[in-house]
C-alpha cells in the first residue's frame, strides 16, 4: 500500500445529484482503510482560500439521499493561475494532504491535470455532471436523475398537451450533448429529438408530424439547448409549416440540476468513491474512475475529457419508429 | 326533485390537475341519481359541434389519478358567438339534454351565464383551475397540486443554489393573482414573494437581502408572472444593487398544470362534482359549487368571477418573519 | 409584551412531515420579536437530562423541506413522573427559559398540562401529528403530507390490481381515527372504507362489490389500522364471500411517517409556528395554535386533545357515491 | 425478411413497471415494419380463451408513462395444459397469427418453450419483471423502477428512525434473488442486508451495529423475503441481542411492483421492445432479446431462465465499507 494518509475530497464545476454519496463514499472509504479525510469547500477555491475540514464517518451521515454538495462548488478563476494553484499546494501541504479525490466533470480534471504536473499531487477523479459528456464511463453521476426529472417534467407537460391537443417545443439541458434529449425524448415518446451531434432535417421532421397526424392529439418535440437553434427558434419553424398548430415552448432549466439522487446514481456514486480512494492508495493519479459495463475502469483524464460522441444510432432509430 | 333526466358534462379552459376527478365524480354522481349522463369533447367546442358522447360508470374507472383532461378542454371562439351558442343549443337539445355541469375558471362560468340567459339551461359549475382565482370557495380545484409542483421544483433549484452560493429568481404560474407565488414561497422558504396584487418595495427587498447576508448562502425570491415586472426584469434589478451575486432565472412554465393530482384535489374534485350534480337535481343553474370552510356552498356565476383579493395579509407578514 | 426573553422548542411523541417546518418558524419568529432561542432535543426526556442547545436563525435553514424532526423526539417515562418533571424544571430555570413550544399530539399536550400547573411555565403547543385527531384546528401537521404518501401507495397498488384483476386490502395508520382512511379512501377510488368510528356493515359491502363487479376489474378497500378487525381479518371476510377473488392485503406501515412535507403543511406548519411565538408572548398559556377555516384560533389543552369526531358524513356518503 | 405478417403481444406473469412502454415498442415496431398487430388480454389465459384484439398506433398512445399493463396478466393455468395450449394454438391460427412477442419472466418463457416446440410457432420474449432475475441482460424491465420505489420508502422511513434513534428492519421483494435488496440496501446506507444468495453472518452483523454505535443514531437493515429468515425473524434476533434498541419492522409488499416506470426502463422497454419485432422478422425464436453492456443480444429461453448468480461481490463489499 501506498504512504497516502491524509486524503481531501473536494466538488467542482456544476452541482449534480449524487455528490453527496459520493463524498459519503470517499471519506467513509478513506477512513475504512485508516486515512484521515478532509473536506475542501467550494470546490478549487477552496484549496485556494483554504477552506478544509476534517470529516469523519459521522459528517457524512444521512446525505445520501441529499442533492446538491454539502462541500459546495465552485468555479475557480483563481485556481486558473499559477499563483493560485500555490496558494492551493501551500495549503494543502500545511495539512499533510498527500492525496485529493475531485468529483466534477472536465474543467475539473483538467485543473487537477494542471495541478499534478506542477506539483505532483497524487489526484484521482470522479465523473459528477448531469451531462454524461465524458469518456470513460458509461454513466456520469447525476445523469440518471436529471433525465427522470425531465421525463417528469415531460409527462406533465403531455397531460396538457393531451387536453389542449397542442404541440410542446420541451428545450432540455446539454450544451454541447444531446444525450439527455435522447433518453428523455425516447421516454416520453417524443416525436422528435433535436441534438447538436445531427443536423435536423426539418423536412423530415414536418413529413412526420404531417403524417403521423391521425394518431396523435399531442406533440412533444425535445430539442436540446445546444442544438444551434434552441427551443424558441424550432417552435418558430415548425408554426411556419403548420400555422393551425397550437405550438407552446418550455424550457426546463435549473430543475434538471437538482433533487434526490435516484438509486443507480446513488450506487454509481457508492461504488466510485470507494474505487477512488482504493485507487488513490494503489498509486493511481491522473485518472478518472469510471463503470464501463459493471465494471471499475480507470481512464487518464486527458483522454476522458474528450468529449467522445456517445450518440447510439440505435436511440435514434428508436425515436423514429415509436413515433408513429 | 326535478326533472333533470340527461346530464352533460365539460371542461373548458385551461386544463388542471383534478379535472378528471371532478369528471368522474359527475358521470357516477348522475348515475347514482338515476340520470343518463354524456360527456362533451373540447369544452364549449364540443357542443358547439356535437361531440358528444355517452357515459357510464365505467367510462370514468381508473382515472382519478390522471392529470389532465380526458373530455380535452379548448377556449371556444365559435360559443362567443351567437350562432354558435344556437347550434350548441340545438346539439344538446336533439340528446334530450337537459343539465350541464360545465368544470373551468372565470371565461367558462361567463359563456355559460350567456348560455343560461338565451336558452334557459340549467347549468352548475365546478372550479376548475390552478390559479384559486375565483369567489366562492377556498381553493380551486388543481391549486394545491400545482403548489406542489412547484414546491417540488423550488426543492430542486435549492439544492443548486446552496450548493453555489446562488440567487434564483423563480417565476412562477398566477397572471392575475398571486395566490401560488405566495403560498409556494412561504414553503420553499423564499427571500421574498413578488405579486401583482402588491407594490414591489424594492429597497425593502434589497435592505433584506443584505441584512440577511450572513444567515445564507442561498436566496430565493418567487415572481408570478402577472407581477408588472416579470422574473427577468426582477433579476437585472438585483445585479445592479447587488452585483457581486451570481443571480440565475428560472421560469417554471407549463410543468404546473400538469401531473397527479394531490389528495386534496381529488376530495374537493370528489365533493364538487357530487354536490353539483345534487345541486342541479335540486333545481340549481347559474350557480358554482365551492368548498368553504369544509362546507358546500353555491355562489352565482357572477359573483364567482369577481376576482376577490384573497391575499391573507398574514401569509405576506410570514414571508418575511420566516427570511431572516 | 411579556417578559418572555428565552424561549424553548421542542418535538414530542410520534414524529410528523412538517414538524422541521415548525421549528424553524418558531425559532425565526422568536428571534425576529427579540428572544433568544433555544431548541430541547429528544422531546421531555431532553428537557428532563438537559439535552438544550441555542438556536440562531442559521441552525433552521434549510430545514423546511426535510421529513422527521432535526430536535429529535422521544416518549418520555421520566417526564412522567415529579422527579422528571422537577429535574426538567431546574434545567430550563438555570437557561433562563421562561417560554416553551411544544410540538405534538395529545401526549405532548397531556405532559405539557402537568408542568404548567406544578412550575408555571409559559407553554403553547403546536399539532403536530399525521392523524389529524385533535380538537382546535381542522387540520394537524403531517396529515396532508401523510394521505399524500398514502395515495401515491395505493395508486401504485392499483396499478398491479388492475393487471391482475384483484381485490387489494391496504392498512393504513389511524389507531383512533379512520380521517387517513376516509380521505385517502375517497382519493384512490376505493371501493370501500372501513373506520373504527363506524360500525362495518358487511352485507352492505359484500352487496356492493357484487353488484359493481361490471364495472371493475380492480378493487381497493381502505382499512385503518384502528378498526376492530385489522386488514387481514378483512380481506378473509372477503375470501369467505368471494372465494374466487384473487385477494392481497398490504399494510402500509411506517412509510406514511417519513418524507418532504407538502405544500399544504409546511405553511400551516409556518404559521403556527409564529402564532405560537406569538401567542406566548402575549400571554397565553396551555394552549394550542391551530387553524380554523383560515384563521388562527388557540385552544386549552384540555379541549384539544378530546377526541372530536371529526368524521364528515359528507365524505362517507362520496365514497359510497363514487365506488359504483 | 421472413413471413411474419401478423403478430400477436401479451403480457404474463407479475406486472412490472415499463410492460406498457414494452406493449407500445412491440406494437408501433411491428407497424413499423409492415405487419398487423394484435394484442392478447390477460396473458396465456387471452390465448386459450381468444381474447385477442387488433392494435394499431393509436392504441398505444399515452401508455408509456403508465405503471401496470393495459393487456392484463395472468398465471394461467389452462395454458399449462396440453388442451389449453392446443386451443390457444387454434386461436391464433384462426385470426393468421404467426409470430408472438411475450413479455414476462421465468414461467412466461418456460410457456413459450413447451408452446413453440409443440406448435412450431415463432416466439420472442422481452424480460418484464421487477426482480432481475434472468441470464441474458444486465437489467430486466421493472427493475429500476422497483428499486427507485423502495428508495423512496426507505428514504421515508429513514426519517422516522432518524427522529427517533430507531433501528428498522425493512423487508423488501426478492423470492430467489437479493438484488433489490443490494442495490437498493447501498442506495439508502443501510447498515446491513440480508439476501437469499448469502449465508448471514448474525455475530458479523452484531459486531457491526455495536461498533458504528457511535456514528449512527438510526440504522436500517434491509432483508430480501427469500432470505430463509424473513423480515420479523431478523428483528427479533436483534432485539434478543440488543434488548435496548428500539427495532421496527417494515414490509414494503405491493408497492414495489406499481408505478411509474423510470427513465431508464422506459428506454429499455422501448429497446427491447423494437428489438423482439426485428429479430422475430429476421428469423428468431425461443429467445429473449436483452440488453448486455448496452448493446442487444438474444438469448435461448433455456438459458435465460437459469438463475444465474448476478450477485457481484463488489457490491456486497460496499455495504460493509460504508456503513461505517
Amino acid at each position: 500500500m501506498s504512504e497516502i494518509k491524509n486524503i481531501a475530497v473536494l466538488t467542482s464545476g456544476g452541482d449534480s445529484p449524487g455528490m453527496n454519496a459520493a463524498i459519503r463514499a470517499v471519506v467513509r472509504a478513506g477512513i475504512y482503510h485508516g486515512a484521515n479525510m478532509f473536506g475542501v469547500r467550494r470546490g478549487y477555491d477552496g484549496l485556494v482560500n483554504g477552506e478544509i475540514i476534517p470529516m469523519d464517518a459521522k459528517s457524512v451521515a444521512n446525505i445520501i439521499q441529499r442533492g446538491g454538495t454539502i462541500l459546495k462548488t465552485a468555479r475557480s478563476e483563481e485556481f486558473k493561475s499559477i499563483e493560485g494553484r500555490t496558494k492551493a499546494y501551500e495549503n494543502i501541504k500545511k495539512l499533510g494532504i498527500n492525496g485529493l479525490v475531485v468529483i466534477g466533470g472536465d474543467g475539473t480534471f483538467t485543473g487537477a491535470s494542471k495541478f499534478i504536473e506542477e506539483f505532483d499531487i497524487p489526484i484521482v477523479g470522479i465523473p459528477g455532471t448531469i451531462d454524461n459528456d465524458l469518456a470513460g464511463t458509461d454513466f456520469t453521476i447525476g445523469y440518471d436523475t436529471a433525465i427522470n426529472t425531465v421525463v417528469d417534467a415531460v409527462d406533465k407537460i403531455r397531460d396538457t398537451a393531451e387536453s389542449h391537443d397542442r404541440l410542446f417545443v420541451v428545450e432540455v439541458m446539454g450544451r454541447d450533448s444531446g444525450l439527455i434529449a435522447l433518453r428523455s425524448g425516447i421516454s416520453t415518446g417524443a416525436e422528435a429529438v433535436l441534438i447538436p451531434e445531427l443536423t435536423v432535417d426539418y423536412q423530415a421532421i414536418m413529413k412526420r408530424l404531417d403524417q403521423t397526424r391521425k394518431n396523435k392529439s399531442s406533440r412533444i418535440i425535445i430539442v436540446a439547448e445546444g442544438d444551434n437553434e434552441g427551443g424558441l427558434v424550432v417552435a418558430e419553424k415548425i408554426k411556419e409549416s403548420f400555422p393551425h398548430y397550437d405550438v407552446r415552448v418550455s424550457i426546463l432549466g435549473h430543475i434538471q440540476r437538482g433533487g434526490k439522487p435516484s438509486c443507480m446514481d446513488r450506487v454509481l456514486a457508492s461504488r466510485l468513491g470507494v474505487a477512488s480512494v482504493e485507487g488513490l492508495l494503489e498509486g493511481r493519479r491522473g485518472e478518472m474512475a469510471g463503470l464501463i459495463c459493471g465494471q471499475i475502469h480507470f481512464t487518464p483524464f486527458g483522454k476522458a475529457i474528450k468529449h467522445i460522441d456517445k450518440i447510439n444510432d440505435n436511440l435514434t432509430r428508436i425515436v423514429e419508429i415509436l413515433s408513429l
